[in-house]
């Protein structure tokens, strides 16, 4: 399928960095949800470059053309697509050194699948300019799943070597206060420890002036999931928000709960206890399988992590091949770049997984679960 | 799709812990490719348990018995089915202890899903011998793979705290003898260091002997791919080999390359520099991408790792639930357990990897590949 | 997807006519739905051969074997498992004739596509026997559309020139009638016309006596669909039926409601007037459409007739060619065929017709379809 | 999948008749392909009405902006997305007659599914205006397919009572000739019969004139596939077309070969004999299976025709219900609408055929079968 997305709720993207425009079709959605486009514009501004030495100087005002499946402000039920029209594309910067691969970037693939058909332009259909339609399109089900009760945020968990505050993985009634304080945070860096903030952007803009970048650790949770949610085996929910989340470029591992940990944990240590809460529900009394049981989901927080690798963009002298000369050759990169890409990441994470979630939502419960009522997945939790 | 993984190349498992079979459809192969009925015997026996103090206690043969798609020991061209008979069910183990849901494991999810229709008798669908399907049809293709010189092999990483060798990741040369070495190590752990075994063992039993379990790290390479297999967002060879990896019981994170790493790198020691090798191709003098670039592949080896956690189910008291009575309960677990699964999983991790790269080629070129000469892909590339 | 059918509720058909067993994988029912093994028998008896000068000597019980997903009479949620074991299998009878195309049949398509490795005893893959499977499995959604208020039935319209009844598509009180009437039917040709019944069988056997083989029309309604199932384009009702209706072997056309009669039709005559009932439920006068109205049903009944060819496999000396030989030849089949299979392909098509509208309930309500309470689907509609 | 069609060749089809754009998103091109942007405008003025009478009078340019995926006139290889402004919307013709539900359009379907929230303007995303997304993504496919040497070519063959010469199914080079003859008609109706063109307009007229609308035939020829593509079951060549042919708006039935025809043939008559011809390749003496045998290509032309309805649009009184009153009523249509829609509809089905069958050569020779070299398809054949 390439680049669509899920099953029942699908999102296709398309666009290149420097083409006319970027975008996403979105079927799936019910008729008669909201689309509320200052919504939409918060998270597009959430992945917008501000050129503050943290991030690309190419700073666009990426506003969001619905072209079909909108109507007063309401989804019609039909495919919604929506374009963001590239402004400043400055090509120039990248036909000078058009001949030579960047190194960790996709210049070589694209060679091998494309035969150099390709748009090379700004990293063309490779740009991470190419999340804006996942953010366009997520958004809008991200807000679906927020008015069905259903939370999903993600903040920098480390970034530069400085550290946030971890989401209370094992406490439901902190971590949704932890995502309050998230969703109240209008400027600046997902971050829940506001003394992180500064360091980290100092770290970031160290590394950026000595023309280096730095990658990072992002950390996503989902608060309000019902149980009941996923499949056993092949679409586990691990497996579709991990196929999901390795779509997001530089993303090059993913997590779980205890993730990685559990290679030195005993079971004794890593199993979560079950209990029954005080109005009968069942609970675990930690949550280190992160909400997710056998692939599917236990009514508990679901919570993972992934690393971003540092952008491959930088502006210091590299190794590499002149590719139709196939020979060695130096690289000093041009145009303009990110020293760090984690801060932007964030709200795409978040919107990619929003899509995994309805269209696992759409399996459980039909194309109309965005028009259930409010408390339905609160009682089927 | 549930139960089915793949577009072109299409495998689905069924079957039940304790109920008559479990087993797999393979669709997809093409016809005129040879089945190795004692290649897969090979396979099912490394993923077999041993009863050894290791793993379960529940031994049995896993004979495959090939149903359809299969004549004169080559494929057909039609649907491939492949059922072992479950013999060494003991049911009685898990009557005693059915209320109790085993915390780690799917027994509440389960009940959310299914309503307390699903056969919980040893986990029913989600135990972990449903892989024994994923490693019959995986293992046809794993061999299709060999024969057109594509080798993917799985080592334990680390275990029960002892670690193994690396994978050579940045030496192509090198970590094809370690396949090599791999290769013909058909008895005991695929450890690449001889000397880690025993201890490696030691502390399983160990763990065992205290009624606990233990987990650990599995490192996957792929060698000969060609560059240019894979696409640049949803599909993305991470992807769909993190999909399908999540797809094996107890998976909870993966990592290419550097992986987690890369959080604490720079762009300067994340980017692997192009450079022409002595026959004009185009390699990497580094490989911490893991021999992905953009979602594709680039010619180097692909690797990654995943952390399998603790078997969850373990003799030593457990607090948990009762469902039907929900309320709070102790739980001691009898029945036959691994008090780990890491070795075991090893070939299952190969197989599924196998399954996602063939589906892989499918796309890129035609149903046909598995019957493309044995020089093709290594031309390609 | 080549051999399986369906995105949320899945069958996967497997197995060669002289094969060790024929059979398919259902995935997606949910839990708790019950699964009544004698009518499934009778299903599959309604497929069955006779050896009775009307269908082919090659009679088999067909006994289904369920081998996952069924527990103690009720689904248990995951895959359901159908093995149907070939018994009376005389491949002598074929080898004879090997290297000879049997035209109309898929012989020489089988060799461009598998290259000489098809199983071609019996046909293989592309016997009519592996419908059995289709049978099975799309015998179980039968049943629980059936418990869901929803009925599928087919009758032999027309063959070896003897018409029968139609169904009465304008009138759904007079078309559940005709459903009871083939309901109660359990013998013989599914006809309403009692009287066409030994004129047909006549007709067949004195084809069948000549060396030859006739065809015919089957008609299917589907009665108790809800108003809003399908969707406006490539999902429509129609595209998803007739998708499901030519995978079975032998069908060449499709036709809903009016059908190509409307090419002679005006607007006027061909569109159905919308009228509201007595109990204020919106119907139409007449039912032209097919209950099915841009591609979305509109709770009128759903009808569709396809067409069948005669059974290619005939007795009677024919032209053809060697095929390894490469030069024409003269073909006298031997074997046992049938000299029609329309009356067998009743139920199949019924069957078929189950599977796609269940895959289009899950879209549309969730997977849990099957366990809504009886009225449900009455009340949407 | 909803608005998406196809597994590995995808197009995405958006929009409503009067709102912002109309569209479609082709993803599965080849890089490299080239796009003719003249060929794609003659492919649209084909479906374009002209207000004379024969077809509505909202005439618009239908100009197709391409906003990805194509740059310096060749595919990239990266999603191609086609953009169509619509311009000539007079909404106010609806708003006069919104609560009364047109008989035989999707009107009273689209509020069982979408609840009132659709986009009912001009029928919205039900409008037949949808098909020019199909027509801009299959014109592409259509003529890498034509590069490839296969043709796909579209006529009328009967409409309101007028009959065109029937394609010369048995006979590839006459149907060669045929197809030439219709590229070269670029004036009018896609007719061989010159004589049949003024009565067959003359007789639409007329309809037209008494407020009434006309439907006809059109017969499909696909020239120049290989054998041994397609599926035996699910996806069997006649599967796959007619799932693509019910997706255009009116499409009510539709045959194969002989189709109907066969239910009245004995199988001595309908079998098509094989036959080696001069240079040593198997055809068939007479091709009354459309090409198509198991489901699979035999590499004789593959033909098919559909049943067009009468426009259900006509300006004549009708009975219909209004709906927020939920009472009886009588409509007058005003706005403007196509006495016949079949003369359009022709290119339509050339380029849904033409997507089917790309999404088949995918399957079979992978991504890059638009860059094989122009003899390989008849080689293969």
């Amino acid at each position: 399928m390439k680049n669509t997305f899920g099953s029942n709720l699908c999102l296709t993207i398309f666009g290149e960095s420097h083409g006319r425009a970027v975008g996403a079709v979105l079927d799936g959605m019910a008729a008669g949800c909201p689309v509320d486009e200052a919504f939409l514009a918060r998270c597009m501004d959430a992945r917008r470059a501000r050129g503050d030495g943290l991030s690309t100087a190419r700073v666009e005002a990426d506003a969001i053309q619905i072209l079909s499946g909108v109507r007063e402000g309401r989804t019609t039920g039909t495919p919604i697509t929506l374009m963001i029209e590239n402004q400043n594309t400055r090509s120039g910067d990248y036909a000078r050194t058009a001949a030579l691969l960047r190194p960790g970037h996709a210049d070589y693939t694209a060679y091998a699948k494309y035969h150099g058909f390709q748009d090379a332009r700004g990293g063309g259909h490779f740009s991470g300019r190419i999340t804006a339609g996942l953010v366009a399109g997520g958004g809008i089900v991200l807000a679906a799943l927020e008015q069905a009760g259903i939370q999903i945020s993600t903040h920098i968990r480390r970034c530069a070597g400085v550290e946030d505050i971890p989401f209370a993985q094992d406490d439901p009634a902190a971590l949704a206060a932890q995502l309050a304080q998230l969703k109240q945070k209008t400027e600046g860096f997902a971050l829940l420890d506001g003394a992180a903030e500064e360091p980290m952007k100092a770290a970031i803009r160290a590394a950026g002036s000595e023309g280096d970048s730095v990658g990072g650790i992002l950390e996503t949770a989902i608060l309000g999931l019902p149980a009941g949610v996923g499949e056993p085996f092949f679409d586990s929910v691990e497996s579709v928000l991990a196929h999901m989340a390795f779509s997001i470029p530089a993303v090059k591992g993913i997590e779980f709960g205890a993730g990685f940990g559990f290679a030195d944990l005993r079971g004794s240590q890593a199993n979560d206890p079950f209990r029954v809460d005080e109005v009968g529900r069942i609970t675990t009394a930690t949550n280190q399988n992160a909400g997710i049981n056998g692939g599917i989901t236990n009514g508990m927080p679901v919570l993972f992590r992934t690393v971003v690798k540092p952008t491959p963009s930088i502006y210091k002298e590299q190794q590499t091949v002149d590719y139709p000369a196939r020979e060695n050759a130096t690289l000093s990169i041009h145009g303009r770049h990110d020293p760090c890409i984690v801060p932007r990441a964030a709200i795409v994470q978040s919107c990619a997984a929003a899509l995994a979630i309805g269209d696992f939502l759409c399996a459980r419960y039909g194309e109309g679960w965005m028009t259930l009522p409010h408390t339905f997945f609160q009682e089927e939790g």
